[in-house]
């Protein structure tokens, strides 16, 4: 309503007021740490912190203008994963595919295993509601979990998308997104005291990598075609919108067929990378995902509640000691995924460093722990932390490990 | 949640595919009225149609997802209007200032006059619940509307934006957007039985002229200097961001100012034509509108119900006859607009026609009306539709009279 400026439950002037701010925010503080020799997304992160509940407020926190947050920084996070699948080579992709797959499984297997140790065998707080195994499972699986978003933005970020490293990094976190939804799946079972059977989940894994093998096969023989079509169509800027119309649909499937949305709009930019129109595609896209990616880093920014870090009451050091361990489990466990791949000769540290931010995807294991009462608040706080923590080292460490010389072998 | 895929209350992926559904038709039907020589703008209205609930019923009516492709929709026409804005010569805009604001005033008057005259003299069926007189200016003010938005699009995808007629239209239409929101403000004031002083209405007036005066002053001093800045800074695609924080920030100002969103969005716009990166811009920008007014067109086609052409029973025979009359004072009233500014030599007759869409902001003051009380759901009914065929046949028409050869003296 253009002349009403004003709908239903909904202040759109503000809204849009809301989201300038973010932007702003986002790009002043991308700049910033830019200029101190960061990656951009590390400021666009911050800014989320500034603009978040626990200091400005300035992003919604629920409500309706939350849920519209939330569903563009969704949108953002698809358009990032569409363009850095646009960007991939495919055969590259499998010629790493052994290697990504071994990294992604001990980045799953040995964070897992650290995670359910740490509960059963260490001295800790309460733990919710329910049993100590049941929150030892939920523990080991928020470990496993990797933000293919927040990598693949660091590694864009620092120009390094076309190294071995990256390629093995991207391959083993989307790896790690298809596996997390099968751990989602399981641990969501197990909060809800559900029997999970060995067939459920071989069925939840067989529908997700189905479907990624069944999208990118079919849509890699029948993209070219369409798309050849499509750029000889005389409507404007046919070719941008119908690749994310694309991009959009493929996601829903995906989403629809129980796999994960991001994987989804990762495979549409892996079929369209074969198109005869990619680098058009990829050229228009671009500014269409860099108004909306910065919402999801802000967003992800902004879930950070820094009351967390004071430590003024002996509960509060408590949580912080808890997160201290897990933090130093959660980086022990990614880092060592580097050298899960002994035949490759590849940067293992700068691998390993890679997939350790937990990002969103750990804010979504957590939220569901917390809500589900598995975790106690204590325990969920801690967990916060290791998330904001893993999320945050990983952007500066990459980048001084790319920009060292050689410490390692490399092929 | 990338992950999930489903938040709360809303179904994100499910939300993608309806997307991903109304740019597939959109082109689709765009490129369909391409083909058949109508501009693209129709056919994206003619695919609302299609998929709004009289039809298909794929884009959502009610609840979570309406409103989010309501804001989707508003981001769309902003993009667009401050697109228009870029590439608008502000000069030349204030060469034909007298005749657009002669054009906006009979383009108002006239249909007004029609309006109240045809309510309080003509024979009709009910009124709805509040007096004839209040009525009669509810249907007065909604045949005053213009859709800048619908009528801008027509004349871009004519290739016509660069003619002086156009920029009559443009400049007419921005004048009626910032007249009919102090209508909007009587208007309501009446339907809710308040008193409306003079000194109300010149405040909402002085207060949307203002405005818009003010940021255009001040914008086009600062705004050149300020992206002289932007432009240096490391981070990428900073000048779309930058642009697009900048038009989603004066239009919510407008918009918190008591004026319209898209009044703002115009005149940031013309405050960043100025810059000496508006080239740079304007090609950024682009794409982005491009994915979203679509969203816009195919919203405002979706609202049209097609159940009111069926002609079954008697009330509903009325409403067509009644219809029938409003659309031809609808027409006849802002075509008379083209004759407005004697002094100058346009061409009168698509200056007029340029003006008969009412669009979205005939919707507004149509639903208000109907929610008020003050129209019947007949009466409802008949200003539905002439909002509806005024919307439709602009395009077509405006496309054969720019063909046609001169018929009258132009300068």
């Amino acid at each position: 309503m253009p002349l009403a400026g004003a709908a239903e439950g909904l202040d759109v002037a503000r809204f849009f007021l809301v989201l300038a701010a973010i932007l702003v925010a986002a790009k002043a503080f991308g700049e910033l740490a830019e200029r101190i020799g960061q990656p951009a997304v590390l400021g666009e992160l911050l800014a989320g912190v500034l603009l978040g509940g626990s200091v400005l407020g300035i992003v919604p926190a629920d409500g309706m203008e939350a849920e519209l947050i939330h569903v563009l920084a969704e949108l953002g996070v698809l358009l990032l994963l569409f363009e850095i699948g646009l960007e991939t080579d495919l055969k590259e992709m499998f010629r790493v595919g052994p290697a990504a797959l071994a990294v992604a499984m001990v980045g799953i297997v040995v964070p897992f295993a650290f995670g359910v140790s740490f509960w059963l065998f260490a001295p800790h707080a309460s733990s919710g509601s329910g049993d100590p195994v049941t929150a030892a499972i939920f523990i080991g699986a928020t470990l496993t979990a990797t933000s293919v978003g927040i990598t693949a933005r660091v590694l864009s970020d620092l120009g390094r998308m076309n190294t071995p490293e990256a390629r093995i990094i991207i391959g083993a976190a989307v790896i790690d997104d298809v596996l997390g939804l099968v751990i989602l799946s399981v641990v969501s079972g197990v909060a809800a005291g559900a029997v999970v059977s060995f067939l459920g989940i071989m069925r939840t894994l067989g529908v997700a990598v189905g479907f990624l093998v069944v999208a990118v096969v079919v849509g890699r023989f029948l993209a070219p075609r369409l798309f050849d079509v499509i750029v000889r169509m005389r409507v404007r800027y046919v070719l941008v919108v119908a690749s994310i119309a694309f991009a959009l649909g493929l996601a829903a499937v995906a989403g629809l067929a129980g796999s994960a949305l991001i994987i989804g709009a990762f495979a549409a930019g892996l079929i369209l990378s074969g198109t005869n129109q990619f680098d058009t595609i990829e050229h228009e896209v671009r500014p269409v995902a860099s108004i909306f990616a910065p919402i999801f880093f802000v967003s992800v920014g902004s879930s950070v509640n820094l009351a967390l870090l004071n430590p003024s009451t002996p509960a509060a050091r408590a949580t912080l000691v808890m997160a201290g361990a897990l933090i130093l489990l959660a980086v022990i466990g990614k880092v060592a995924a580097g050298w899960a791949a002994p035949w490759t000769g590849f940067r293992r540290l700068i691998v390993g460093v890679g997939m350790v931010p937990r990002g969103e995807v750990g804010l979504i294991f957590a939220e569901i722990g917390r809500r589900s009462g598995v975790l106690g608040d204590d325990v969920f706080g801690a967990v916060l932390l290791m998330v904001m923590v893993t999320t945050f080292i990983a952007p500066p460490t990459l980048k001084a490990l790319f920009a060292t010389p050689l410490l390692e072998e490399r092929a």
